[in-house]
């Protein structure tokens, strides 16, 4: 297996688009993304989309964007594993460029979730239908059990809890591309509406437009054409049970410490290597459980850490520059692929006032559901 | 990249199957696949299926296959590309095993179309949603054009046309796993209830509930377990526009072509070589259109070939031994998968009465919507 690089990035702008539809924000992100590379032509494409069929009555996707972004003809296919469907898309495409089997591989992802569809009713079919979704329960629900367990069992307050979407609201006022730009204080978080106790609405990620791209080719290909070298270190998978309920304890999520395992094993890394991260706070109760199961805090830790300013910019280990799902927005199927895109663009130091300073090695989590699937890629700028 | 084989396959039967869920008939084919085999565990797992989420409410189908087959764990992705997703499956199951990245990965096929979903509605979101379906047409509406054009231009007669489901049926009626064991003839077709003229309800694949699997290993590795050696010689890939307006001439399907072009390529490989082939009978017409674009012959001529009784068994090029999708059933993601195990079955030789004589070396053709998406393999016997 070769090395890999990122060698090409491009995004649409993350919020209610509703100019915009699914095939031109799929066209937007991967033309910039080819520009961004400098090549004229992928050997192929790798699409992740949640629920393109539930939202706006389209699947088949992967086709439809090679046709739309100019490259007809090349093999595509959508990838989907909910929420880390675009985590996945990026695996796939890192895969087939480290096999040899092709130089220039696209990942992408891209989600429409603002054009009429119930969104809520769309998403909650990555919950377990037979066990979870037909009886009523829905994602709040889920990780409101989630964050009741975990204040319970380690005494994490109300306010320790809202420093997580303040800090990503923090960082989301500094990201041209985010769908909210504006910041929040912990007052806000704890005063916002009620959607499922303990959890309010700016616990919550929002319900977003947007597609995410990448190119990706043998680190050696990048070399010879000049492009910053951001080798793709490793990449890791795993998944669990769908329904919450199979869980032997609610304060975990074992598919996310499962394949942290194996990518820090693959990478021959540890987390405190990790300088920075993007992680998948679809509820402001996942991020603290995923920084524990990645191994950057120790169990029932991490809410003291989040309000001690170690995830802030400037901290120790800033997470979620990008202002994270909760401020960037969640298009779901691509947000796996916009967490790349931070990372590519902190190692690449062009992170404007977002910047980690000295950015040499950065890990993105991706996960679905309730997170019976979850993706983590560590990146790394070398010269 | 080193040599593949498929060591293991199984499905459900194929048809109504009330009494089973989407989760049973995924376990149901995922346990089979596993025990033929001859393994405890796979190391990743792709499942091919159109859309889950519009037919049962349940996305997320990686990871809920892998749970309830008792691999809960592994790396497990859903991929799509409408009635392509199969044949997906297997190309990237194969390129994992292949790359020297996984030892045993397992590619599913799985759809659930008979719970309630309005399946004509759900099938045309393969079609393309802003230009086609919400227009009205249909997948039996689509190629009804194709039809059209194509007797127009080649003087296809109805009769011509209708030999191909009464070999698909005489072929299915020796298949156990087929959803229509019946043998129909040519009065039956041309007498059928009209869909869309020309087509007639005995020209169209049925709705289908069905789950497929097959497991993929290293050839050395099959070797050393003494499983019979079904090597998988080369996969192709390729797309197209998915709307049928943007084809320069109805009367071809290019992403088929190309397709074949690039697996005959990567194999070393022509169509002369071939001795059977499962091929993406969606329609009737499909057929005929997809045996010139394979090269097995030559262009307008399709039609007197089938009616000659060459793709018959005991003929010199027998297709769709399994009784294609037309009598075997069309559970949409399972059918690229199901192709494959029929192909497995006919090189091992344990094809029963369906088998093909002296069979060594055969084509499987998998596709998308009207065409947008084309997935090939050849599959040989080696010893």
């Amino acid at each position: 297996m070769r090395d890999v690089a990122i060698i090409g990035v491009g995004m649409t702008r993350f919020g209610e688009l509703w100019d915009k539809s699914l095939r031109t924000l799929m066209a937007e992100a991967g033309l910039a993304a080819i520009q961004d590379a400098g090549v004229e032509r992928v050997d192929g494409l790798y699409v992740g989309s949640m629920s393109p069929g539930l939202f706006v009555h389209q699947e088949h996707i992967g086709a439809l964007m090679a046709d739309y972004m100019g490259q007809k003809g090349i093999p595509a296919v959508r990838v989907e594993s909910a929420c880390a469907s675009g985590g996945h898309a990026v695996r796939l495409a890192v895969l087939e460029v480290a096999s040899g089997q092709s130089e220039f591989v696209m990942a992408a992802g891209a989600e429409k979730m603002n054009d009429g569809a119930d969104a809520t009713d769309a998403l909650a079919t990555a919950a377990d239908q037979d066990y979870e979704a037909f009886h009523g329960i829905t994602f709040p629900g889920l990780y409101a059990l989630m964050a009741r367990a975990y204040m319970e069992r380690y005494g994490l307050t109300r306010e320790q809890l809202a420093e997580v979407p303040v800090k990503s609201h923090l960082h989301g006022a500094m990201n041209p591309n985010a769908q909210f730009r504006m910041k929040v204080s912990v007052d806000d978080v704890i005063n916002s509406t009620m959607v499922a106790d303990p959890l309010r609405l700016l616990d919550c990620s929002p319900v977003t437009d947007g597609a995410a791209a990448v190119v990706v080719a043998p680190l050696e290909t990048a070399r010879k054409m000049g492009r910053p070298l951001v080798k793709v270190r490793a990449t890791g998978s795993a998944t669990d049970a769908l329904a919450l309920h199979n869980r032997a304890d609610l304060t975990t999520i074992p598919s996310v410490g499962l394949a942290a395992e194996r990518v820090f094993k693959a990478a021959g890394l540890g987390p405190d290597d990790i300088q920075f991260a993007e992680v998948h706070d679809c509820f402001s109760i996942a991020e603290l459980i995923v920084m524990e199961e990645l191994g950057f805090f120790d169990r029932g830790k991490a809410g003291i850490e989040a309000s001690s300013g170690v995830t802030q910019l400037g901290g120790r280990l800033p997470i979620n520059t990008s202002g994270g799902l909760k401020a960037k927005g969640h298009p779901v199927g691509a947000s796996g692929v916009a967490q790349v895109i931070e990372a590519v663009e902190q190692l690449r130091g062009e992170a404007g006032d977002r910047q980690v300073e000295g950015a040499r090695l950065g890990l993105t989590q991706n996960m679905g559901g309730s997170g019976a699937s979850c993706v983590v890629h560590i990146l790394e700028a070398v010269s």
